[in-house]
């Protein structure tokens, strides 16, 4: 226990030296500009091309993506298929945010600092923008060269499977249907951290297994960034609720208030907020233990780790 | 072009002897079950699977899947990849179909003899067990077994990125939107055809194109099977149209005439419904001469495509 504190000291001090603005912001660059070329080069001048830009170029954090990338890092080298992963991951982020904002569910009106698909555009068009944008990820993960060989395409079907089980009924989307039926209920902590887990924990998840995969990563490799995705991406969530509390709306490009507004239970309505802030602290820096056990490769996820809990936005 | 024609009653011929009945019934029993398992194997007991269950396990031609098997037999031998690649694309093709009928879009209450999917559940809840559908077609498509190896996994990513690019949008997804668009005004022949093509053609032909590849299909296979495949979508889609007008509502567990109530173009508005119906013939004739050139392991498909064109339901 005490070498495990130690050690977890030893990469807090590490990930301060590490600067994860330039960091983030040039992956968000990469990230942004490889989207920008996906979606000019797979979809036709349309309609649904203009509301799939809309939603999935407005300035996002690019969190998950980066996960991916900064995971493939720190168990070897990402490459070209690590960027489309990312991006793929990205995209069904945005499917997901999409269809969550429809009248039928959230009814939200503002994401990304710009009016949500549907509003821009109609409900119909919103509907099929997240639907193609989530068709366009697969497209993109199983897309093939005519210089591909067999070799490494077991691997790639591995990333397919990880990030549609996260995305799925077990994940994801099931996430979202208890997300709905708890409106107007109180939760208990353990029922919110399970309904987390699956609407914001599983993808986060995905993202780090796959770059983990991506970058060749061995099964015991994969099982700590597992463990590591799985306490900040809980971490994320908290966080999440605390700046729906606290956020600045301006900073956020969305409205802040509207948790306690339909009667969510959260984080800070269950423990309160200095409990809250402790726990996604305590998260934190379980995830950073497991990280002791890479090398300084892992840096950037030790600095994605701290920024979590830090960002504002 | 004397020869092709005598080639092509020969197919006529061969076709006669077939048992259609017994092979489509087979075919969807067999199917059924696998959907029957996929579904409860890769779900846990929750709204969104009994939302998933009720509209894909409701009573469906499963024309989709049936032409992937039957593909496959026609180059090779179809095997438990096939059925499973067979069931993801019913997935795909029931999550448009709950899609579709939402009010934003055809606001249906009916849909194979049952209350559709927003009408029995409600609209959140439709439209996520669509979003699940669509992406446990993906992980099942991307499945993989202990004993699996990279052998074959290339063909697998070529399976997923050919029903990826049908469903999406530059296919399914930019039909729908078409079709959206279209309500009200008259369109041209050829815009309609362009639109069908997408909307219902293009997963057709996936469908065709998968079996195809799985049954280790050549090239010159894949487009002799790719040209079959879009004839007989295209006289699908026709009969289609036809059955709107002269069909029986209660075999056909749908509402006939919404095509003329909501102003919607079809073959028989532009055409006449003669000229369509001679026009479906014509191309199911094109679709048989391309299966001239294929033993008689492509009888299935030869009597597919006879059965799309005098189908009552």
């Amino acid at each position: 226990m005490f070498l495990k504190n130690r050690l977890s000291r030893k990469s807090v001090r590490k990930m301060n030296k590490f600067d994860l603005n330039s960091y983030l912001s040039s992956k968000r660059k990469q990230i942004d500009t490889a989207l920008g070329i996906i979606i000019d080069n797979n979809s036709k001048d349309s309609t649904i091309r203009d509301a799939m830009k809309h939603s999935l170029m407005a300035s996002g954090k690019r969190l998950r993506p980066i996960l991916c990338v900064a995971a493939a890092d720190a168990v070897g080298n990402h490459s070209n298929p690590t960027i489309r992963t990312a991006c793929a991951i990205e995209m069904i982020h945005t499917y997901s945010l999409i269809h969550d904002d429809l009248p039928a569910m959230d009814n939200d009106t503002l994401r990304r600092g710009q009016p949500t698909c549907h509003i821009k555009f109609d409900e119909a068009t919103a509907i099929l923008a997240g639907d193609a944008l989530l068709t366009l990820a697969f497209e993109i993960l199983s897309s093939v060269n005519a210089a591909d060989t067999d070799r490494g395409a077991l691997n790639r079907l591995r990333v397919i499977n990880t990030i549609a089980r996260a995305a799925g009924c077990n994940g994801m989307i099931e996430g979202q249907m208890q997300d709905i039926a708890a409106e107007g209920k109180v939760l208990g902590l353990e029922d919110l951290k399970k309904m987390h887990r699956l609407k914001t924990g599983a993808l986060i998840e995905a993202s780090v297994i796959s770059g983990t995969i991506l970058g060749n990563g061995n099964r015991d490799q994969i099982e700590k960034l597992k463990n590591y995705a799985r306490n900040i991406g809980l971490a994320f969530q908290i966080t999440d609720d605390i700046l729906n509390v606290e956020g600045d709306p301006d900073i956020m490009g969305k409205d802040v208030g509207t948790d306690q507004s339909r009667g969510k239970s959260t984080y800070p309505s269950i423990l309160g907020m200095e409990k809250s802030k402790k726990f996604a602290r305590k998260l934190v820096n379980d995830a950073l233990k497991v990280l002791d056990y890479f090398d300084n490769k892992a840096d950037p996820l030790r600095a994605i780790a701290h920024y979590i809990v830090v960002r504002n936005k």
